[in-house]
C-alpha cells in the first residue's frame, strides 16, 4: 500500500470525515475487487501507470471472461490478455464485442490499442524465424502500453551482415528487446553495438542441449556486454512491460 | 562498427582525402588499442556514453596497471575497476596517485567520482546485511557513472515493516536495484510496490539449497511482479550500468 | 512396530495364552491386510491417529475400488483418495454409494467429512488463481482430517495490499499452508507476518525458468523467514496432513 | 505491519492524541532500530513470540558485537547467534560477560538458557555421527527457545535395530527433528513410526552423488511417509524454530 | 573378442587348415549376423551364458519381428523382448506361434520359460503398488534367465511392519532386487537387514521433486547400507540380468 | 561482412563508380533477401562454400515452401531441409517437382544429390539401431554436401567384436561421425582406434538417467580419447556439415 | 531385527527363562553398544557376515580411536577404517599397536588382513593412473574381507589394446570392479567382454564437464552392456563390499 | 588393435616363423609398456600419427618423471605434458635437460618444438584476457604437433569491431579454435564469419550463473552457426589435437 493513500485515509480520520472502522476497512478492501477465484487490482493503472493484465495460462475461458467483464465494468479501457488458449479466445470472440486475438502470440486484446505515448521507439529483434511467437507477444504488449515498435526479425549472429545491415534501427532505439533461443548470443552482440538499455528474452527454441531455453538463459545472464538485463524464458510480456516503463521515462 | 563512422570514412574516400588502403586500415584498427594481452576500447565513451571498465578478476596486478596507464594516456578521466584483488589494489595504491579502493566491494577507482548527471535517483536495496558487498559494488559503480544513489539496506521481506517504512524512498526512485540472496523475494515485493523499472541482482548469500545464488536467481526470473529484469548472480556492476543508462534517458 | 504391541504379545506368550509360533505370526501379519497388489494398513488410524489414505496416481480404477472396499469392510468410515483420475472417479461413482469427487483437485472422498475436531483454524493461502487445484487438495484433505479451513486465494506478493488486507485471517490461524508457484515468495512474506507455523507448498505453476516448480521449491527452502517448512511440489495433501497433526495438538 | 497496531495508531489520530505526521512516522519507524548495516527488529518477541536471532555468517565480528549490544540495550534477555565464526566468538568472549559458545555447532548464546516452557519434548534424531554439528545447532536453538530436548544420535536406518530400540523416545515426542545426510531415509522411517509432526533436516554429509546434501533433500521431500516437512540443507536452526512453535501450541 | 577364439583361429592357421585371409575374415565376421538395421550377437549365449535380448524401445514392429525370426533360425530357444510397445506385441501375436506378452511390464517372450537353474531365490521387493511394472519386468526377466523369483510387493518403509513381517523371505534370498520410487529408502533398509547382495532399482514413480526418478536414484547411490549397488531408473531388466548372474555363481 | 567485399565497394566509391549512399546501401542490403518472416542468405554458398539450409522445426509448411521458392528463384540448385514435419513434406511433395523426403530422418531434399567432391570417405557409425534417425540425418546431409558416406550401424561397445570387425572401414575414413545414446562410449573407443578426426553426436536414445541425451553428451565431452569433438544432442546435420568441411580440405 | 533372535527371545519368555521386561530390554538394547557419539553394531559380523567398518570422514581422531578400542574390546579381530584423514592415522599409529595406514587410499587397518576365503578372484580395473586412490580403497577393502584381488590398472578404452591384452585376467574373474572417471566407458566395454558381474565405480577424476564424477556416473548407469551395476562416485569400499559378498557365495 | 598388425602376426604364424603362443603374446603385449602405475603407448605415434601425451593432473612429480624417462628411452623426441603442477615442473627442470615449462598454461615440453608440417594456419581466438591460460595450452600443443599458430586474443563479441578488424586472419585460417567463457558467443560469431571448421572451447571464466563454464558450454553446443564442434570446458589440448589432425589432412 503506498504512503499517499495511507496519508489520505489518515487525514479523513483526523478530520472526522472517516470513522476508524471505516478506515480499517478501506485500508483493507479498497485496492482490489474479490470475484472469488481472483482478487482484481483496480488501482494498478493509477498506482503503477499500467493497468491490470490477465495472465491467461491456467485460467478457464469462463474465468477469463468474468475478469474481463469486471475490469470493463470498472472502467478499464484496454485489457491485455497473455498466454491465452484458443478455446478462451473463441469464447471471448463471441461474448466481447471489441476483442481481437493473435493466434501466433496467444495475445488477446479487449478495446483499442492506444496511440503511442512513449518517448522513443522500442526495437524488438529476434535471432530466428522460430522466435516469432515470443517476439509478437513482446511487440503487441508494447503497443498496448503505448509504444512505437520496430520489428527486426531473423537477425541472428550466425549471419552477422543481417544484423549490421540494421544498424540504423539499432542506433535509433530507446530500448531494445533482444529475443533468441539456442545459444542466445544475439543479446551480447546487440548489447555491444547499442547505446541504450537492452532487455534480453531467452526463448525455448532449440533442441537437445538447449534444455528448453536454459542455454539461452544462461548465455544472456553471462553476457560480456554491459547494459543487458534478462527476463524469464519466453517472457515477451515481461520484457515489453519494463521496456515500456523505460520508454515512458522523461 | 556503427554506421556513422563507416559513412565518414566512405566520405573521406569519396572526396579523395582518404586512400582505400588507409580506409581499410581505419575500419580495422581505429576503435581499439592492442596492448598484447588486451584490446582496449578507446571509443566506448563516445560510442556508448560510458567509458571502458576494467574487469579485475583473472587479471594480474601488472596487467591492470598497464591497462590503467594506457587508458589514462588516452585521456580517460575516471577509470572503474571491478572485482579487484587486494594484491592488485596494493600495487595501484603505490603506482597510481589518484587511486582509491573499497575493500568490501573490491571496487577500485582511478580519478574522481563525477558530479551526478542522471535525471533522478537510483535506489539500491538489499534483503540483508550479507548482501552489502554486492550492493556497494552497484552503488559505487552507479556513482562513478554519474548518478545519485540512495542506499536502503537490510529491508528483507521477512520483516515487511522495514520495507514499508521506506515507501518514500521507493516511490521517489527512477530506477531501483533490488539485491537479495536466499529466496530473493525482495525483487517481487519491491516490483509490486514501485512504479519504476526494477533491476534484480541475485546474490550468492545463503547455504544449502541456495546453491550459490541459483535459488535467488530463479526466484527473480520468475517474479510475479511486472517490470522486473535480472542480471547475473552477484553482478552489482551490471545492474548499475543499466540503471545508469535508464537514469540518463531524457 | 510400536513397543506396546510387542509387549502385549510378549505378555500373552509369558502367560501361556499365546503360543510362540502364533506370536511370531502375529508380529508379522497383524498390522496390514495383503490384497495382492497392496498391503493395507488397517491399524494406522489407531497408531497414528489418521487413517489410511489412497494415493490414486498409478493405480487402476479396479485397484482403487478394491482397496476402498477392503477398507470399508474393515470399518474405516471416511476414506480419502488423492490424485485420482477422472476415469477412476467414474467407476467409484457407479459402485460406491457415498462417494463424492472434486474434479479440480482430483480428490475423492468415500463417506462423510467429519465435524472439525482441531483446536483452531488452518488458513490455506495461494499466490494466484492457477494454484487452486493444489489449494483445494490441501483444503479438502484438511477438512477430511477434521479441521476448520479458511481459504485465502490469490494474495500473491506482487499486490501486497491484497495480503495485508487479510491480516485478520493470518493472525487468527493456528497453522498456515502457503501455496505458490513462480518465485514462491508468498511463504517468506507470510512467514514474516504470522506467529504460527507455516507449511509451504511450491506449485508447478509457471513456465520457463520455473522448471516445473523447482524455482518455488528452492525459494521456499531458502526462506529468510523463520518458522517455515516445506513439502514436495504440488503436495497439498502432505501439507494438510502435517497441518492437521499440528492443529490437533493440545 | 499487523492490523492491531494500525488500529491503535488510527485511534490515537481519531482522538486527536496523535498528529497525522506523527502517525505516518510511527507507521514507518516504530518496529525496528536502524544501526546502519542492519535494521534490528525489536518487536519480534512481542509480535511473533520468539525474539530476534543473529545469523552470524557473512557478518564481521564487530557487526555481531554491535548488534548484540543494541539488542541488550533494548532489553532482550537471551540472544541466539547461529553460524558464528570462531573469530567472532573470540571477540564476544572478551567483550560480552554472559556469552557462551559451542565450537561444534557454531552456536553462540548471550544470557541464560531459559527454563523449558513448551508443552512436551522435542526429539532430535540423527542418522550418523557426522550429522552432530547440525543436530547440536537444532538442539541448542530449541533449548534457547524454551524446550526440553531429547537427543537420539546415530540411529540411521542401515542398522534398524538402533532406531527400533528407541521407540519409547520416539513415541513420547511432541515434535521430532529428523536429521540425516547421504540418502536421508531416516525421515521416512521415523515418519512412518511416529504419530507426531516430523521436521526433516537434510545435511551435507556424504560425498560423490550426495551433491552436498541434494540427495538427502530430495529424498526427504519425496518421503513416502505422511506428516513430514523439510527445511533447508543443514538448517538446524530453522527446524528448531518451527518445532518450538509447535511445541508451544496449547 | 575373447582370447580362446583368437587362439583357435590361430591354431587353424598354424596347422594350415585355415588360410590367412579366411582367418582375417573369421576374426571379423564370425560373432554376429548383420541384418541391415542390426548386428545380432549369435554367440552371446556361449560367450556370456545368457542369450541375446531384444530392447524393444525405438524399434519398429517389423524390425522386432525380423530380429526374432533371425534368432529363431539360428537356434535361440527362448527370446526375451523388453520395453515392447503394444503395437509390436500385436504383430508378434499374429506372426509368432509361441509368443506371450505381459501388458503391465511390456515384456514379450518367445518360447518357453526354462526351469530354474539358479542356486537360490531372487527376491523382488517394491516400495509401493505403482512400482509394479518395473518389478514385473525384473521378475519376468529373472524367470526367463532360469531363476526362482519371490515377489514381495508394497513393503515400503513408511509402514515398516510390512517389511519386518517379511523377514523370512528377506533372509532366505540369495540376491534381492529392491525397487522403489519417491525417496527410494527401501534399498537402505533392506540393505541393512539382509546379508546378501542387494541390487537397487530406482523408479520414476512420484511427482514434483522426484524429478522422474532422480530422487530415488541419488538416494540409492548414497545408501548408508553396505552391499547395495544400483542400476538405471526403471531398469528392471538390468537388475534381473545381474541378479541372475550372481544367482548362477557356484 | 568479409573484408573483400568491403574493399570492392570502397574501390567503387574511390573510382567514382559508386556513390556514397549507394555504398551504404550495398553494405547493408546485399548479402540477404528479406521475405518478411526470414532473411535468406543468398551469398552463403559463395562465402562459406555450402549453401543455405532450411531448419524445418518451428516453421509452417507455407513458410518452408516460400523459402524454397525464393532460394530456387535465386539459383540454388540443391536445397536441404532438416527436421521437417511430415505435414510440410506433404505440401512440398505436391508443390515442388524435384522434392524427395526421408520419413525416418525428417530430411527433405529439393533437387539432386550432387556427385561426391570430397577427398575421402565419411564413416557414419552408430551404437545401436535406435540411433538410425540421427545417423540418416547425418548421412543424407553429408551426401547432399558432396561426400561419399559409409554407414556402419549397430556397432556399440557392448559387443566390441562388431566394431573390431569393421576396422577396415574405420581405418579408411577421412572423418568419422560417431553417433550414440545411452552412455555414448562409442566415441571414446572409435577415437582410440582411428587416426582421423572424430565428430561425436550424442543422441537422446535411452531412458531414466540418460536424461534425454545428457548422459551421452557429458560422456563424449569427457572422452579420454584425443581427437574427438562434439556437437549438440541429435545434431546429425551439424556433424555432417563440419565433417564435409574437413573432407573437402585439400 | 532378524526373525531368529525375536524367536529366541520369545522362546526364552515362553519357557519362563526370560522375564517380559528383560525381553523388551533385550529386543531394544542387545544389538549395539552406545558410546555417546556412536552406536556400534557388535553383531554385524554375525548377522551379515562382515564386521563393522568405520567411516572415517567427519569423525575426529579421538572418536575414531574410541570406536577402535570399543570394537577391539568386544573382540573384533580386523577393523577397517575408510576415508581416514592423515591426522587420525597419526594418532592411531601412536596408540594402536597393530595399525597400518595407506596414505594413497586413506585406508587404515587394525589387525591382520585375513587369508582369502572367497571362491574366486576379484579383478579391480581402472581407466587411468589418476583412479588409483579409489582403486586401492576397493582392493584393500576386498582383501580385508578375505578376497584374492587382481589389479589391472590404466586399461582405459582410449587404448583398447591395453584392455584386450588383459583378457585372461578378465575371463578368470568371479567379479570385476571397473573404476573410471571422465566418460566412464570402461564399465561398458568390460561389461561387454566379461561373463561375470561387473560393479562400476565412477570416479571424480576429470575436469570441466566431468562435473566431479557426474559424467562417469551417468555413463555407467546407462551402460549398454548388461550385468553392470553402479555404486556412488569414488565409493571403492562399497564396490568391494558387494564384490566380496558375491565372491563368498557358494 | 588395427588389422594390419593382426595380419602380420598371422602371416608369421602361417609361415611358421612365429609360434602360436608367441603370437598370442604379441597380440597381447606389444603395443604398450607397463611401468606399474601406467601402461605407456609406445606405438601411438605410428598408429595415430601423434605421439603419447602425459596428462599431468593427478600424477605425482615422480610418476611424471618416470613416464618421461620411459618415453625418452623408447625414442620419443618431443614429449608434451599438460595440466602440470608447478611442483612437478620444478622436479623436471632439475632432472631433465631439455625441459621447458610455461607457468600460465601449465604446459611442459621435453625436447624441441618441431618445424610446422601442417598444411595451413591454426587461428587461436579468445573472447577475453582471462581466457589466456586455455588459449596458450591450445596454442602450445598445436605448435608441438607441428602447426603454425596465429594468436587472436581479446576479440570478444561485446566489441565486435575488434573481431571484424581481424577478418584477414580469420579468412586465412585452415582451422579456428574459438575460446571463450561467460556466454561463449564468440564461437557462433566466428562460425558465421569463417569458411573453415571451428573447434569451440568453453572456458570456466566467469562467475555466478556461468556455473564454471556450463553456460559457455551449452551456448557453444547450441551454436546457430554451422561448422562448429565443441570440446570439454578448458580443454585447450583437445581442441589443438583435433585441429592439428585436420590441419595435416592433405
Amino acid at each position: 500500500m503506498d504512503k499517499n493513500s495511507v496519508r489520505e485515509i489518515l487525514e479523513g480520520v483526523s478530520e472526522g470525515k472517516v470513522s476508524i472502522d471505516e478506515a480499517v476497512l478501506q485500508l483493507k478492501e479498497a485496492p482490489f475487487k474479490d470475484i472469488g477465484y481472483a482478487k482484481l487490482d483496480l488501482h494498478r493503472g493509477i498506482r503503477q501507470g499500467m493497468s491490470e493484465v490477465i495472465y491467461g495460462a491456467g485460467k478457464t475461458p469462463d474465468q477469463i471472461l468474468g475478469i474481463v467483464r469486471t475490469l470493463k465494468e470498472n472502467g478499464q479501457k484496454t485489457i491485455l490478455i497473455t498466454r491465452m488458449h484458443d478455446e478462451a479466445a473463441e469464447l471471448l470472440e463471441k461474448e466481447v464485442s471489441d476483442f481481437s486475438y493473435d493466434k501466433l502470440s496467444h495475445i488477446g486484446i479487449v478495446g483499442e490499442i492506444p496511440e503511442p505515448t512513449g518517448v522513443g521507439k522500442i526495437v524488438v529483434a529476434t535471432g530466428g524465424t522460430s522466435d516469432l511467437p515470443v517476439a509478437e507477444e513482446a511487440a503487441k504488449c508494447a503497443e498496448v502500453y503505448g509504444n512505437e515498435v520496430v520489428r527486426l526479425y531473423d537477425v541472428g549472429v550466425a549471419g552477422l551482415h543481417r544484423l549490421l545491415g540494421a544498424m540504423d534501427e539499432i542506433m535509433s532505439a530507446r530500448v531494445i528487446i533482444a529475443i533468441a533461443g539456442m545459444e542466445g548470443a544475439l543479446a551480447s552482440v546487440i548489447g555491444g553495438l547499442a547505446d541504450c538499455p537492452v532487455i534480453a528474452v531467452p526463448t525455448s527454441v532449440g533442441y537437445g542441449a538447449s534444455f528448453n531455453g536454459l542455454s539461452a538463459l544462461l548465455s544472456m545472464l553471462n553476457s560480456c556486454a554491459s547494459g543487458v538485463s534478462v527476463v524469464n524464458i519466453d517472457n515477451g510480456f515481461g520484457a515489453a512491460y519494463q521496456a515500456s516503463m523505460i520508454n515512458h521515462l522523461r
